[in-house]
């Protein structure tokens, strides 16, 4: 029964390709300390979830197994139930992308979660060695799925006003120079995370048609359209052109990232392409985590829910924005989202956001370095800020401890000069990694 | 705020070139028209989990929402819960993969179904052209995902005792030959998909000797071994050698697939690698399906529900069996299986079960023809049958069905000749891909 106890421990020489390239994100082993309770965490990406009504969510799941058991926890479609497809729909409706556009059921594939809509794309579109074009700083996430993909992703500039026209056509130009091929134009136009800006009215169109004249498919993330403070943000991309435009999206910032349901809205002769990948990869998403959130949009009032969200995440921007304003030393600087759940911000020079993370805990206040949302080694001076899930006291006491942590650094490098580095992302600090994995929980990114 | 008009609607320059190989299974389509209250269909492989104590699980979900949701509504870490490891390895202990053949909570990750499981193995080891051996016929699943990462799948044969071990040789010998790279051995060793058969005692030790002196991994994929008619099914190959296997299996057949939580026991020194690809993909697998199942198996009687499920399925399996014995025309034969969920059968020469589809469907019987499990256009004489999902007394109209078309078509045969063959499988009749389309619920497979 016993086997030879032969030993074939070295598994590195038969990995495939892509693999050499498969790096641990820094941001997953920061997690883990974050997660500590004396820790402040606004390193995460979290939504309240407790903010939901609790006991209707579990009135209203104990009915999907007792009345519905049969298919809710049965196999279902590689594309996603066609009940979902269409409250899908309702929802993108809300934001301009309707039937005269072009949406349909047809053409939407039920995701898990917006990552895999993410790595969907990367698998359909990039070969190794394909750049992706994508604002810089942008989602660690998809840099991930790309990284996997074995595509190369140029970063193009944004200001207060979101991605640079200018730049993007500069880039564009750039790697068509270079002989690379570029596929796509990878953006979150709305509250982008990191970033937490905006891509202004005037701008959308120009993007659009930028890509369009370059032969760039344009992939939409909008996670955060309906999370806005102030009004309705301008309409997505794919609400002004229906070709050459995919929408990917999520329930994991309007309803429950829990359930893992997300998707793309592609354009038609795309979308069977789009499936048969997905099936390869889960043969099909939760029958249950479908009908889930469908009994969650048809029956449950999650527009007044979608108000208590923004609500919520609206005083503690306000928080977290007042509390830098009156905490930080001169020289920082930092975005003021009209949406979403992310401030960006930018530490004076010379100091190095990655650098002080160990201080930082040590301080008992967590952040993400803005090195994580690059492809490049850039974002060295910067950190994102988290302001959906902290209280705003916990906000409060974060940015204390935050500003505390800088100032010392601040007068430590006046006295001492630069301090010593930490290792780079893929040797992370052993305490770190250790921890992670034991099994912490983390806080979504 | 509207675009141009221009047009990009032809994106097939732009895929990557893992996508030109991509097609729809033919089994996809089949399964809409099998669905139809009217039809019969074997063609599933979908539990009965009507069976489950619904009220009992709504009762236990609903919990999980209103005391837990905090949690399990919320992000978790890529690798899952520590939790559910546990919960994994108290499982894997039962068929003897323990602590002393170093299974831990550490080395476990847990999948979006088998099927994420089988397509992170892939994309850890397969490079394009890349040579899997697999046995022939295999889980249709798995070649999609191999097809997906473009690697060739070998076929090896199988008997009553399962994959033949000199056959197994032979196999990696040519491969070797031809100068191609095989970097695994994919085998269900256990009341195999489509085959029904299960490897002997004798031969389980060889095969893993014959993989282990070629330099191959093995891929151990056990959905069923927990669904034994006859006692336990030999040990499983994980049980027997810790080094060079992998473990796949999922809760899909133990408890229900509407969740989809499956796993990997993987060597040490990839387990990493694996948590890094699949947050690549998915970011992390669902908190509320990991905490379902953990509740299940922590606080539910799910082994008495186990006993449950085999009662049931060793009656229909005994009622297709006899249906099969007392019904099928001359020259007919199949597997009978220990456990599991299906049967195999060849049809007298010179029928052609896919030929054959559209007029069983015609007679309200579906099947899965053979061809749909092999990469290599083998199986023309072949189907698949499923006795987990239909009543008994389906099973049997369903056989007294399909021996009347196999009895027809014997008949025209000897008067006609060959009938005329149907579209080849890329371009299957539109008539069924349309249903498909039309989003009607599928069985698994």
């Amino acid at each position: 029964m016993t086997g030879s106890g032969t030993t074939l421990d070295d598994y590195t020489d038969r990995y495939a390709q892509r693999v050499h390239g498969m790096t641990a994100s820094e941001i997953r082993a920061l997690f883990a300390v974050a997660s500590r309770p004396e820790v402040v965490s606004l390193a995460g990406g979290a939504p309240y979830v407790t903010a939901l009504p609790l006991d209707a969510v579990g009135e209203m799941l104990s009915r999907l197994a007792i009345d519905h058991g049969a298919t809710s926890l049965q196999y279902g479609i590689g594309q996603g139930t066609l009940e979902l497809r269409e409250r899908i729909c309702d929802v993108m409706a809300l934001s301009g992308i309707d039937g005269a556009l072009g949406a349909s059921p047809e053409d939407v594939v039920v995701t898990v979660g917006g990552q895999q809509a993410l790595d969907l794309v990367a698998r359909l579109f990039l070969d190794p060695g394909d750049v992706v074009i994508a604002e810089g700083p942008t989602y660690v996430g998809a840099l991930g799925a790309f990284q996997a993909a074995q595509a190369n992703v140029v970063h193009v500039a944004m200001d207060d006003d979101g991605l640079i026209p200018e730049a993007l056509e500069v880039a564009i130009a750039d790697v068509a120079a270079s002989g690379r091929r570029a596929k796509f134009l990878y953006t979150i136009p709305t509250y982008q995370n990191p970033a937490g800006v905006t891509l202004s009215e005037p701008r959308r169109d120009r993007v659009i048609d930028i890509c369009e004249r370059a032969g760039l498919l344009v992939i939409e993330d909008d996670p955060y359209g309906q999370l806005g403070f102030e009004g309705d943000p301008p309409a997505p991309l794919r609400a002004r052109r229906r070709d050459g435009v995919f929408y990917l999206s999520t329930f994991s910032k309007t309803f429950a990232p829990g359930f893992r349901v997300g998707w793309i809205l592609a354009p038609h002769a795309v979308r069977e392409k789009l499936v048969i990948a997905s099936e390869a990869q889960i043969l099909c998403p939760s029958a249950f985590a479908q009908a889930a959130v469908t009994e969650y949009l048809t029956n449950m009032p999650w527009r007044e829910q979608l108000k208590s969200y923004r609500e919520i995440y609206r005083e503690r921007r306000d928080t977290l924005l007042s509390s830098l304003a009156a905490q930080m030393p001169e020289g920082t600087s930092w975005t003021r989202p009209g949406g979403g759940l992310f401030v960006w911000a930018t530490l004076p020079e010379p100091l190095d956001a990655k650098a002080m993370v160990p201080r930082a805990l040590g301080a008992r206040v967590a952040y993400v370095p803005g090195t994580g949302f690059y492809a490049d080694g850039s974002g060295r001076s910067n950190l994102r800020l988290n302001f959906s899930f902290c209280a705003p006291e916990r906000i409060r006491e974060g940015i204390r401890r935050l500003a505390g942590v800088v100032e010392q650094e601040l007068s430590l490098r006046s006295v001492f000069g630069a301090l010593p580095a930490p290792p780079a992302t893929s040797d992370a600090p052993a305490s770190l990694l250790d921890i992670a994995e034991a099994g912490a929980p983390q806080d979504g990114v």
